[in-house]
């Protein structure tokens, strides 16, 4: 036995020696009791370490110490789930040590949730979970095979008799297809109200609405030729427009009233959160647009349109639901403090879904 | 007309004035037809930047031009899926405009897919689809509610009559229960060799296997105490061991080796790749172990330990192998070339997936 114990000894201390060749592990983030929030970051050779945060009004300092370990702790913060990132000397990077990333093609954030005292709306909570599926497709209108999420709601049974209403949930520019789930907790908003009934048992479908180097209108056609009869085939849902619904946020909040507006015989539910217009698709369906209102008003159940004062798309948005209001189009504005961000996304999104489908 | 035309045309600039304090979209990775691969970094201060990648025997400069674009291209590399990162100055990051990230709580790396001119075991390929579930459990063990990932394979029926085999499958240490899918492609190794008959239609569940600061025999605790009984509870299983598998790469390869082999009544297959094995919980299973090799042999159908001669747990892994020929359990080893990396554990997978449930 002496044998096998020395063996395992050198085992040991090789595969310690291996594995320290990667930067030593430190806890960061920490959220603590009262709210406040500890960032941690190691490195020999930054001259500058610098905190940038959602939950900040000003980058914050970090301080280093003689063996590497950079720190900083904020002040506590409201209760939300932030982005934040580090600025090293002058490289922009997520948290090293925080698996959670904000799931984004242009930009590496992490995320940090601090959990309220009593449950928030967007928290893992004590009750029936439904479940996040990654699927593919094939887009006949792109010409790929796409992946896309679908959130069937607790009890969710494929072959059962119940058909669901079904919501298209479109993320933001330069967002993924996980954005919706990865930050804005989606698939647990929807646990969460279902639970209290404040929401319908419902299928959620989380596509990926960037479809560059085709035109952003080619978007529209892939819902509609594709991702909606993907979904009809796959999943017991219902197929009139009272039963679908589409939301989105930024750039997917002009993709919403591009496709919900232009379809409304198939969305009786069209929910846009700080929309971004400034593009081709929305000027070619809404500069000239001169709609009967009154078949929109009779189709279309609920059009809100969601932003927040301090977002920097307020004036812009504003002037859309003018627009609308102009031409006699029923629209409920939602405005709300904040800027353009997901905190106030998974706010609209949770008000969304108590309006939808009853 | 004229009114909102002028509308839009100065929402337009003002969209693309605020969305232009990000840094400019730039394309990287770029997958040359050769299989050489081009990528970029936008930097207007780092002094230096570098490329490392799996791909590459030693880092490769980048050559930065006079607005901010960094450039590098790679000679074509053998098609596979590969980690890098880029060392900015003395920083080290994930390539900022590549989606695809390493799901990992230690290092932020990208991964690039360089398909082949056939596609590989990996490829999506135009096969059916099973599905990944992102999945809630309850760990009575570790007292918290867990994330684990489920894939179902294609034509699967949660009510029908149809029961299946699972596979249990690990990551490494400091990876995530994401990573089995995101960097190794085990949903579309499944997908396509079910499709060739290769492989038999499973399950494979993918849990988190980090239970850090409980000590990581609790992890065993947790498969056997919660994991299996929430998926036996919530799907159509097999549920002896002839239809219950387990595998793992490094850490993960050395938790198959606790898990499996401390409960071969439960799992008839035990297939380890590049385990490490100089944890407590290893020492204590297995340096006093005086197995009834017999009993052992007959329970277990295949035991395999997969390791490749660059890999620097290569000489542990050896004496693994001899430890366990020494107590005459029945063996397969699996050398092939390469290092400890998840081009080889993709290989690995595949190969088991071949070998199990037959």
């Amino acid at each position: 036995m002496k044998l096998s114990i020395s063996i395992t000894a050198t085992l040991l201390l090789t595969c310690c020696i291996m594995f320290a060749q990667r930067p030593p592990a430190i806890s960061s983030p920490d959220v603590n009791p009262d709210h406040s929030i500890t960032f941690r970051y190691y490195s020999k050779t930054a001259q500058r370490v610098t905190l940038k945060g959602e939950f900040l009004q000003s980058p914050l300092s970090f301080i280093g110490d003689t063996s590497g370990i950079w720190t900083v702790t904020v002040p506590p913060v409201k209760p939300d789930i932030y982005p934040y990132s580090f600025l090293v000397d002058s490289v922009e990077i997520a948290d090293p040590n925080n698996t959670y990333i904000f799931a984004n093609e242009r930009f590496k954030r992490s995320i940090v949730d601090i959990p309220g005292d009593a449950p928030l709306v967007h928290s893992l909570q004590n009750v029936f979970h439904g479940k996040i599926s990654y699927r593919y497709y094939n887009s006949t209108t792109l010409g790929i095979t796409r992946q896309l999420l679908v959130y069937t709601p607790p009890g969710f049974n494929p072959n059962g008799k119940i058909k669901y209403p079904v919501l298209y949930l479109i993320h933001g520019g330069s967002d993924t297809e996980e954005t919706w789930t990865k930050v804005g907790h989606a698939n647990l908003i929807a646990d969460n109200l279902i639970a209290q009934k404040k929401a319908v048992p419902m299928i959620i479908v989380m596509p990926y609405g960037n479809v560059r180097p085709k035109p952003m209108a080619d978007f529209t056609k892939d819902v509609i030729n594709d991702i909606i009869p993907f979904i009809e085939s796959n999943y017991p849902v219902l197929m009139d427009n009272k039963n679908r619904a589409v939301a989105g946020f930024s750039v997917g909040g002009g993709q919403t009233l591009n496709i919900g507006l232009t379809n409304t015989d198939k969305f009786g539910y069209i929910c846009s959160y700080a929309p971004y217009t400034a593009t081709e698709e929305f000027q070619k369906n809404f500069t000239n647009w001169s709609p009967d209102a009154d078949k929109v008003n009779k189709q279309v159940k609920l059009f809100t349109i969601s932003v927040g004062t301090d977002d920097f798309l307020y004036e812009s948005v504003k002037k859309n639901i003018a627009m609308f209001e102009e031409r006699k189009i029923n629209l409920k504005p939602h405005i709300v403090s904040g800027g353009h961000t997901w905190m106030n996304c998974k706010l609209f999104l949770a008000t969304t879904l108590q309006e939808i489908f009853h």
